[in-house]
């Protein structure tokens, strides 16, 4: 565990860089004290990130080296892919200590990267009442409030007062040993009613204020969100972001109090959601940091291939228009400028409708002023870009008509590109779909077909 | 104010889009009772949501029938562009009397919104001490701790005890009115040496239940950041990401604990980090979902002419070789798939470039490896995708040189995707600009250019 008291993060950022460093020379010299001593004053966090940056062998003897000091929260901060390793690298009653000292959202989050017959093994480690906590965190589906909440709640009668709380809370508090009572942090305690239905929340802070007579029900927060365990976490997400949350009490089905959200794992989740949406517009499956070259081939080669199966339709396309290329070799040189500006103001207006329906902005009321503005927004910088660009072709080409037929193609594929980018995901997301995956490559396919197609069409019909 | 007390989350926002739905026909029939209870039983982060999506003229009579009931923090919740109209709403009395119901933080960041002469008229009407702490806040960097944090702390002397603790706050409270009691949570009581040092935290929760003599020294947390007030907020989204912290301490140049950052503030840091990273990748300076359309057109337009620019660079490659396009119709038939396919695999690599840069998992040590984990996938792929399109080229156009031809140029496109996917964000961050600006273009434009100029150029050698 760190040396206790201030860590200044500057200083300590330069100790763990220290650490990273000389990691390397010092499993080389196989010196166990010095490695124990370097990383074990070091954070769960950094633990595993250092951890997770040696080759399998190094990372084998550091742990081995390591014993003890591995922190057990380090456990819940390796990728999935190297998870599996670690754990088979602790003997079983180092894992089994490891994991009793892990809160419920921890371990939840940590059985379900383990697979099948490793997490029944590990579920045989737990104490019963904290296996069947798990096993139920484990029961909601994933990506849902329940998966994410942790079962350690603080809460109390509504009719209780301020001293009654104090005086639970100490002969509670009393029964545990210093590492629970550490990692046990609540920010808000929630009043229960005789059936353990939430009716109010109080924040700690005002609890300490507050004389011992006052009833709890007294200091209630004005604001009191409470959510179903069923809910997805990107709204739960959603929720934190929007309202500034730093708890939210989950309820189950009957309406009972089951478990609580905190700020810090939902700061993971909007990173989590966020990395999803980057990489899905950028076609890029999912994306682990230390996974293998293997792996991550396997992340990208499926968009890769589906936009080869594409770029070969839009060349098709101009392949049925190689008389009109063969007349007029100035047809060749501007159709990739009409499929690109097509596509890239498309991807404007993906990203932003992208980003919209994430953060729930668009409702139902908004959706047809959405599409409106964005159509509105296409048509004219497709004009302007257009008309831009025609001029560039007749200056360049010195031929009015080719001008013309450029700036009718371009400006049609802008204003597609637009209504492709915002009517596509908008329509993903209805049918359930999650709008990022594969939208931009679907919409550069309708931008580069049309924008080939209208060009040389037109031309075709036009010029020749 | 909400009626006090629980609200489920979904039979509020039913309630809430009630209220959307129906105030449209409330404004026409000037019910100006009707409305001020609709919006007025709201949140403060709805209010100013649906107060956003009206018209200007629905919006000042909304404000007028809303009256007292517009929540002071509804303020802090309006997009900037909105934000003048509706301070230019409110009599000045009653924006005096919002503003010092608003804590400092929420302050600052209201006040960097206001055009200079009205931030300065707005200054006038706080109490000289907020005044200060606001001017000191806005002295900060944008996008530092300090202007982030707020200054109101939870603060004792090393020395007391739990009760002693316990006193003062009691104490401290009776002094306060009740709306400031509510906002005035906090989660950490922060413990300083007799300089205003800090030198350890303590969680509330956890004061709570120890006995009133034992000392807040003894019951320190373990783990304790601290950050210096002019750290970028990126790198303190980091650290609550990172660590899974909820509140975390702010000292000044000398050391001094100056305020402190809330997990809910550093949410609304990431997502807007997260927005601008989306957005860059795809070439949108900045948004504004209520902006009007002009603003948006300036948001999008530089991007589309640079891109436009460097459409017609890489098409006058394309012009080069019109020779051997006249010769060869194929090859404009197929040049689209070589660049296409550079561009795609680029950009996978740069988004995930990007991200990694954004969470700070680039650090001096793996850079190499990073890059030359990148560079061998898109060796990898280069050559995998290059032979798939070969052999399409050979079935299609029945011409085995002209697929050798393709197969080179294209495993070239896509090597230098990847490495320029990688390299350009990672040397834009050593510049110290923003990876994300402009990088997707940047390598489009290589993309574009390189593998126009490698297909066209060979097949000019080779085939012609």
């Amino acid at each position: 565990m760190p040396s206790s008291g201030i860590r200044i993060t500057d200083a300590y950022e330069q100790q763990r860089d220290e650490v990273r460093r000389s990691l390397p020379s010092l499993l080389a010299g196989n010196r166990r004290r010095a490695i124990s001593k370097a990383l074990g004053d070091l954070y769960a966090e950094d633990q595993a990130e250092i951890l997770s940056e040696l080759t399998p062998e190094q990372r084998e003897t550091a742990l081995r080296f390591l014993g003890e000091r591995l922190l057990p929260e380090a456990l819940t901060h390796f990728e999935p892919s190297l998870l599996l390793e670690v754990v088979s690298c602790l003997a079983k009653s180092r894992f089994a200590s490891m994991l009793t000292s892990l809160q419920t959202d921890d371990l939840v989050e940590l059985f379900e990267l383990l697979p099948l017959d490793k997490r029944r093994k590990a579920m045989d480690l737990l104490v019963p009442r904290t296996r069947l906590l798990v096993k139920q965190g484990l029961g909601y589906s994933e990506d849902s409030a329940g998966r994410l909440m942790r079962r350690e709640i603080a809460s109390v009668p509504e009719h209780w007062s301020v001293g009654q709380v104090i005086d639970y809370f100490r002969a509670r508090r009393s029964g545990f040993s210093d590492s629970v009572q550490t990692r046990e942090a609540f920010y808000t305690i929630i009043l229960v009613s005789s059936g353990f239905r939430p009716i109010g929340t109080v924040q700690v802070s005002r609890l300490l204020g507050a004389t011992r007579t006052t009833l709890v029900s007294a200091i209630t927060d004005q604001e009191m969100h409470l959510v179903d365990a069923d809910m997805h976490t990107d709204k739960v997400a959603n929720l934190f972001h929007k309202y500034g949350l730093v708890e939210l009490p989950v309820v189950d089905v009957n309406g009972r109090l089951c478990g609580s959200i905190t700020a810090d794992d939902v700061v993971e989740v909007i990173e989590e959601r966020n990395e999803e949406d980057i990489f899905n517009l950028a076609g890029v499956s999912s994306h682990d940091f230390y996974a293998d070259i293997g792996r991550v081939l396997l992340s990208r080669v499926p968009w890769l291939s589906l936009n080869l199966i594409t770029a070969f339709l839009a060349s098709s396309v101009v392949a049925k228009f190689s008389t009109a290329i063969e007349q007029l070799v100035a047809l060749a040189v501007l159709m990739p400028i009409v499929a690109s500006m097509g596509g890239n103001a498309g991807t404007q207006t993906l990203a932003v409708t992208v980003r919209s329906l994430a953060l729930q902005r668009i409702t139902g009321r908004n959706v047809r002023r959405l599409v409106g503005k964005e159509c509105l927004i296409s048509v004219i910088s497709g004009l302007f870009f257009a008309t831009l660009t025609g001029v560039g072709a007749l200056l360049w080409f010195d031929d009015a008509a080719l001008a013309v037929v450029i700036v009718v193609a371009m400006s049609c594929n802008i204003i597609l590109g637009g209504f492709v980018g915002v009517c596509m995901p908008i329509s993903l997301q209805r049918l359930d779909q999650d709008p990022a995956v594969g939208s931009s490559i679907l919409l550069t396919t309708c931008t580069d077909i049309f924008g080939f197609f209208s060009f040389l069409g037109l031309a075709a019909w036009i010029l020749l």
